[in-house]
């Protein structure tokens, strides 16, 4: 690193790293110590360190339990004002870890940090990153350490990104302090072809592009906060995953690299992902006339419901039938929703299945191979599932089948597509 | 309560009530919720409400314990970040609890309210409250929850205002807002003559004036903190102690009341307080010059030590001895700066005891009557202490004396001033 050039008068621009570590990664004063030396050596490097931490271990499932407690369904402001002290705490605490060293450091929470957010309480989106503050500490010499998972609103308000969101808050810092990299520490070495936990044969990817993490990521290999990959793949800053508990390299998230030569290298399929946090709802009886599914789908994103999959069956007696998925955490709102348009007779009856899981395959390579989908029901077949709703996209198939056979499912495809170590 | 005067045109103000819960009020979910039972209640009688709580029962110590295992000395700021957390949590989760009644209801961290502080980490003083934000809120009939102890300063960084300062942010809450009342809630009924836990004989005072309050307070009665009862004499707030765990009427502290027959219905003295949170330093050799007095004292308020009584003995050999008394969190910061003045030959050497206590008794009574300090040296002598420092103003004695001899020594003044019950 240079700090000043060959006539000793302009100083350079130091380069900053900005480093995540995930609840398990500072979970107790062992931990807390382990990373505190890990960012010390990188900052020995001659970088300039901004560091995101999440709440410590289960701090933010014991808030939410605590608050279940005090209320039935308390509002999300309130849970937002509760749930950014997790954050908030670690923060302090890795700061003074990091300052019993010698080190200077200084801990920001998110408002601090200058994370303006958008004012959704519970999935607030980052709408801008004020450095000042931040940029003016780190030229003091100091490692910053800013709260993940939080941001401030127009009113003054405490906003959560949602779980996973310090993801986001690392990249949207790396992004804003236009940072030289961008690590994601976490409990797992890196982003595998399929959750080690149920596809013991999975293995760890080097790379992976950002549709493809995009894609994974938004499918339950929880690695990522897929708005964390959205935002990078937008302003093209590469992520690294890696492990808090180790050296390894872990996997690095970046634009598609069009090499014939690599695209032969990786196979065709990336990875297979798992993800049993699905509700499928059915509306029967829906009239076959213009507007219908607006009058379904608007009133469910004004309550804030992320539907995932959709489908229409073609009309009988001028009825339809629609289904959709969403997140279990979404089932009281969709139920309003749907009761509501019911009761205004749009639809005869709904019902909701629990008992389902979301199988899907993921890779850049299936868009100029045909015949990817038509093995992937084959295999599907093979293990005795019934499929009930499909989408596609691009670089993704996934099918919505019975949640007891989704991990043998996901086994066979991961064999089936060649994705198997050694 | 008056909302529309006859003519049915402007809204006349409504009145306000300020109270303040501490963190034995809110320990649990149980008690939580007869907090805001006890909130909902008096708010129904017509009144706007603002309510400052502290952190939940354990929940300071706790994170004061988490830092010390990352840190052995952490920096007060982020001390400040840390512990300001606790206050915000239970200030969401008393919100919360409101809401679940129906009762619209926000909380506020000391920032969000405009609480607005000096920047001294750790023992900050309250500059100014902004009370745009909580005003508004009020007038949309929310009642609002904030959190105690904290302010935010000049460079935007949390200020905490020492153990106890929910009680200040209380009553600076009142000033600003004018309120009808401020209601300090806590886990005894109201002010005693004695602590009931070493002076079984003790009994609760109906009223005692902001000056005996303020010896009481600041010599560890521990109900109320000394700043919130120097702001309310300030501004002439009335203040109510009361327990949170009974209907009781409690203590009212207010300004002096200058009737004869008052005067002899209480007695002399009304308290009798018993401090073990007190070091007693020792300087041997001081030279007899002026400015020495100061060379100690300027570096020691310079470090934020918080010196108490100061004696000085005459001078032998052109020598002095110098005592003075901190409280023992201040033992760190105080022996570098005597160590530093001892190094520049300022005085020979210095010692520290650690057992002792300072023992005092309290009472506007005393101004005008001769003989009180007198009585009380005797009953001291009576009971076998030493007396080692003595400090007197217009309504207070204070003496130093061995620990171990202080509840003793209090019980027997206790009785001798004829504050025993019944």
């Amino acid at each position: 690193m240079i700090l000043k050039n060959k006539l000793g008068g302009k100083r350079d621009k130091v380069p900053i790293i900005v480093q995540k570590y995930g609840g398990s990664s500072v979970a107790d004063a062992e931990r807390m110590k382990r990373v505190a030396a890990r960012i010390i050596e990188k900052h020995g490097q001659g970088f300039q360190m901004v560091v995101v931490v999440s709440a410590m271990g289960d701090v933010t499932d014991d808030l939410i339990e605590t608050a279940k407690r005090l209320s039935a369904s308390p509002p999300q402001r309130e849970m937002d004002m509760l749930l950014a002290t997790g954050e908030q705490q670690s923060a302090a605490l890795l700061a003074m870890t990091l300052c019993e060293t010698g080190q200077p450091a200084l801990s920001l929470s998110g408002p601090q940090a200058g994370v303006i957010s958008d004012g959704v309480f519970g999935k607030a989106r980052i709408r801008r990153i004020e450095t000042e503050r931040i940029r003016k500490e780190l030229d003091e010499g100091k490692i910053i350490v800013v709260a993940g998972f939080q941001g401030l609103d127009d009113n003054g308000d405490v906003n959560t990104l949602g779980r996973g969101g310090s993801d986001t808050t690392a990249a949207a810092l790396a992004i804003a302090l236009q940072a030289e990299a961008c690590e994601i520490f976490t409990d797992v070495s890196g982003v595998y072809t399929a959750d080690p936990r149920f596809v013991p044969r999975a293995r760890k990817l080097d790379s992976v592009s950002y549709d493809e993490m995009l894609e994974m990521a938004s499918l339950g290999a929880g690695v990522l906060h897929p708005r964390s990959v959205e935002l990078a793949k937008q302003f093209g800053m590469k992520l690294t995953v890696r492990s808090s508990f180790n050296n390894e390299e872990g996997t690095v998230v970046r634009e598609e690299q069009n090499m014939p030569g690599e695209l032969e290298k990786e196979s065709l399929v990336c990875g297979v992902a798992k993800d049993l946090d699905v509700l499928k709802f059915t509306i029967f009886g829906v009239k076959d006339a213009p507007g219908q599914a607006a009058a379904i789908f608007s009133p469910l994103a004004a309550a804030q419901v992320n539907v995932d999959m959709i489908v229409q069956s073609g009309a009988a007696n001028h009825l339809q039938d629609i289904s959709f998925t969403t997140g279990k955490a979404d089932k009281g709102k969709a139920v309003k929703v749907l009761e509501c348009f019911i009761a205004n007779a749009g639809a005869e009856r709904y019902k909701i299945e629990e008992n389902v899981a979301k199988l899907s395959i993921v890779g850049a390579g299936m868009i100029s191979r045909p015949g990817v989908a038509a093995k992937m029901f084959g295999v599907l077949a093979e293990t005795g599932c019934n499929i009930n709703i499909i989408s596609t996209s691009e670089i993704k198939i996934s099918c919505i089948i019975e949640a007891e056979k989704a991990a043998a499912a996901a086994g066979a495809l991961h064999t089936a597509f060649g994705l198997d170590a050694q």
